[in-house]
C-alpha cells in the first residue's frame, strides 16, 4: 500500500483509477519556490518521509507556455487564482506561437531510498477564448487537436492527461517490482 | 552585530546605509510558496536560526497590483524573469485602476525569541510604458507622483522605498533597545 499525499480529491480519484494500491493522506507538506517541479517535489517528499516513514507519493503539475518562457509553470495555481484564464489570454493576444505543455511529476519515496521521479506530459495550444464546461483551471483554454480539455469528458481527458501519464509510468515501475 | 542573510548585494548596501551594525551573509534559505511575504519570512528565519544561532534578518519584497488581485505579489521575481515588464503592461492594457504597492517585510530573529516583523510600503501606479534607465526590475513601470522609479536617482529612490521604510522601522526598534 502506498500513500498519496494530497488534499485534492480529484487528483486522488484520477490516480486511484490507475494504481489500485493507493490511499489518500491529506497531511500537507511545504511547497518551496523553485524553478522546476522536481525541486518542489524533492523537498516535499523529504518532509513526507519524516512524517510517514512508509511508501508514499506526491504529485506536482503545471502549465508551461512556450512564448512566456514557461510561465505560469510551477506557480500555475497561484497565477490561476490571480490573473486567471483571462490574464493568460491577454498575455497571449497577438502571439502566433501558442504552444504549451502540461507537465506532471510524481515523486515516489520510501524510507532509506532515494526518491524516484515519474513524468508525464500533454502537448497542446493556448486557444483564443475559453471553451467548454468540463474540467477545471486552465482546461477551457488548453486545446489538444482542436478541442479544449473543457470540451472533453473526464474519461477522455484522463486518457491523455499529463497526470495519467506520470501515474502510468509509476505503475509500470511498480509492476516490474521496483527495479 | 546583526547578520543580513541575502545574496543580493544591492539590498545589503541599501540596508547598511540605514543600519550600521549589519553584516552580509550569503548562506541562502528555503523560500516557500505562500500567500504572504510574512509566511515566506517566517519559514526562512527559522531555517536561518538553525544555521546561525545569532541575531539575523532576512527581507522579502513584492509588487502587488490592485486590479490583478495582488499579482505578481510574492512571486514578483519569477514573474519578472518570465513575462517581465512587457507582460505586466499587456495585462494592464485598457485597465483604468492602475494602483499598485511595493511591500517589504524584514524579519528579525535571534535564538530563543519569536521572530519580529517590520514592514514598509510604497504606493504608486503602473505606467503605460517603461521609462527611465535607473533601478532594476519593475522600477521603469512603477510611477510615484508622475515619475517612475527608473527615472529617479538611487538616493531619491532610497528615501521613499518600501525597503528603506521597513529597515527604518527595524532601526527604530533596535535604537529603543528592542522593547
Amino acid at each position: 500500500m502506498i500513500y498519496f499525499v494530497t488534499g485534492n480529491k480529484g487528483k486522488f480519484v484520477e490516480a486511484r483509477a490507475i494504481i489500485d494500491d493507493l490511499e489518500q493522506r491529506n497531511i500537507g507538506y511545504t511547497e518551496v519556490q523553485a524553478d522546476s517541479l522536481e525541486e518542489v517535489a524533492t523537498f516535499g517528499i523529504a518532509e513526507v518521509m519524516r512524517k510517514l516513514a512508509s511508501p508514499a507519493i506526491i504529485e506536482d503539475a503545471g502549465l508551461f507556455i512556450d512564448h512566456l518562457q514557461g510561465f505560469p509553470g510551477v506557480y500555475s495555481a497561484y497565477v490561476f487564482d490571480t490573473i486567471g484564464n483571462q490574464g493568460i489570454l491577454k498575455l497571449m493576444a497577438g502571439v502566433e506561437n501558442r504552444r504549451a505543455v502540461f507537465r506532471s511529476v510524481v515523486c515516489y519515496g520510501e524510507p532509506g531510498m532515494e526518491p524516484r521521479f515519474f513524468r508525464g506530459e500533454m502537448e497542446g495550444r493556448i486557444g483564443y477564448a475559453p471553451r467548454g464546461e468540463g474540467g477545471f483551471g486552465y482546461d477551457p483554454i488548453f486545446e489538444v487537436e482542436e478541442r479544449t480539455l473543457g470540451e472533453m469528458s473526464l474519461e477522455e481527458k484522463n486518457r491523455i492527461s499529463h497526470r495519467a501519464r506520470s501515474m502510468m509510468a509509476l505503475k509500470e515501475w511498480l509492476d516490474l517490482g521496483r527495479p
